[in-house]
């Protein structure tokens, strides 16, 4: 069951055609539209819409366009539109066939690998979803159109990524080149997703260093997902500093600092740890994925008391 | 993958109390509201509620609980509470597990068997769903509160079910107990299930002997289930009856005149063939599963105006 990834392969559009059915979202679709085809459902952009309403209005539009068990859909578009459009067609009909071209960095590097598909039930993120791989065709003429915040949310989630493996790291630390940067990350996101495709075993829990705090703060303030990972980062290594090497735990916090730039924020610690609590990924107490070293991520589990005062101390 | 089902076991009870979060109905919630746990979701009674709208709340409510994705939720009532209750349990954090408790004669005798789940979207019945086993626990003492309406509804099932078991099919021609004929269409049903779960390979096809006419009858006139299956099986007996060897028709059709009584229905054979046509299991044509003799179920495709056509001829 290992996912077809296809980079830079110029086969997208051929997969756009011979889908049934696209979902994208209306600023893709301002840009691009020309070139999709006319069966298509364009969804209002933004995570406010990632939701089962939505879910509900592609259903019908797939219905009135005669989408059939044995077709498959795609969706063009960031990490919103392959979530609620992945998570469509792995409900429509009890189950269809999808691909997905993602046109954000984050899409390319993160979320377009692994199959967890989802949408938001009032605050709580991906409270629905499931899991059902996509073959992805990721483009990367597709950056050139990106907006500069949603680029920087997509840096977040590859510098995430590098803290789980040496040779990202290094490679950070170099020339930057987005087409190599993506393979590395589609590399190891897939090994860790073929060794723990539903999320049961805890392998695929390193993937989620950053995002205790990360997606609170996402929630609260409305930053990007890239960027509320690398501060939830940066909060999470400082509360729990005293496990790490003096010169490692700066030597984070200056790379992080690279990316984060002089973006500050502001929050309430209750009000994080409220929305860490409820996060389904924390069944007893609060977990935090910790970056010992790289590649070396472990488990660490507060209970919310704790949470709140050492978010305090970090803040 | 062995479905675990229960038959007049006494553990239904446990079951209910083990469970993170239990769905039921209004109408059941009236009856039985005392003795079922707090953490409960009661929705509108009937087929009009099984929608994702329905399925928002429920998820909103179990997120309100608490319930996690380690926990278990319980479906407790007839086909449509195990439907939908069944569909949000399979997408609720990606997926956790059910039981069902079934209320119902069609539930206990078909619904409650094989994991089929699901909710409609606008006319177009399960257009979205999922496969999702639960634990079934059937208790034949919640027929003693069944209208007499859906009790009839479930002998439909049961008769239905009866023309793919020669074994079944006797049974029914001699004293009929309920338990028993239960015990038999959880078996008949199981066994095809276990072919194809995914419904792909075409075994579980057999099971829709009646639902092309059927289903449809079933959203024209607002008749029960079963009773429309029982209406759609003596449509499609006439349309194609010249496969038939003429005692057997006759003998089905006498057979079928015990279940129906004096119950009539009218409707536009074009209107049967739009919704016929829009179902997910006809991909190329409209698809007939016809009894050619008890246990020998065959499909017919037929084109929309053959179809037409022919229900015209039957009426």
């Amino acid at each position: 069951m290992e996912q077809k990834v296809f980079i830079n392969s110029g086969k997208e559009l051929d997969e756009l055609y011979a889908s049934a059915f696209v979902v994208t979202d209306e600023n893709l679709d301002r840009i691009y539209g020309g070139m999709l085809p006319e069966n298509k459902f364009v969804m209002r952009a933004g995570e406010e819409n990632k939701n089962l309403d939505t879910v509900q209005k592609i259903a019908e539009a797939m219905l009135k366009c005669g989408v059939r068990r044995g077709d498959r859909i795609t969706a063009f578009g960031g990490g919103v539109v392959g979530d609620v459009a992945g998570f469509a067609a792995s409900v429509y009909m009890r189950g269809i066939s999808w691909s997905f071209v993602p046109t954000s960095l984050i899409a390319m590097a993160d979320s377009g690998i692994g199959g967890k598909t989802g949408v938001n039930v009032g605050l709580i993120k991906n409270a629905v979803g499931s899991f059902c791989l996509p073959d992805t065709f990721i483009e990367t003429k597709y950056l050139h159109t990106l907006p500069t915040r949603e680029y920087r949310s997509g840096m977040g989630e590859i510098v995430k990524t590098s803290l789980l493996d040496a040779d990202l790291f290094e490679f950070m630390h170099g020339k930057f080149k987005a087409v190599e940067a993506i393979k590395k990350c589609v590399k190891i996101k897939s090994d860790i997703v073929n060794k723990d495709f539903t999320d049961k075993n805890g392998a695929r829990k390193a993937l989620n260093i950053g995002h205790t705090v990360g997606h609170p703060i996402e929630m609260i303030t409305g930053l990007s997902h890239g960027m509320s990972v690398l501060l939830g980062l940066r909060f999470e290594l400082l509360m729990l500093r005293d496990y790490l090497e003096h010169n490692y735990f700066y030597e984070l916090q200056s790379y992080l600092s690279k990316y984060i730039g002089d973006t500050r924020v502001t929050f309430e610690p209750e009000a994080v740890a409220v929305i860490a609590s409820a996060d389904k990924k924390n069944e007893d107490g609060i977990s935090i994925m910790y970056p010992y070293s790289i590649g070396d991520i472990r488990e660490v589990v507060l209970s919310k008391d704790e949470f709140i005062r050492l978010l305090k101390e970090a803040m």
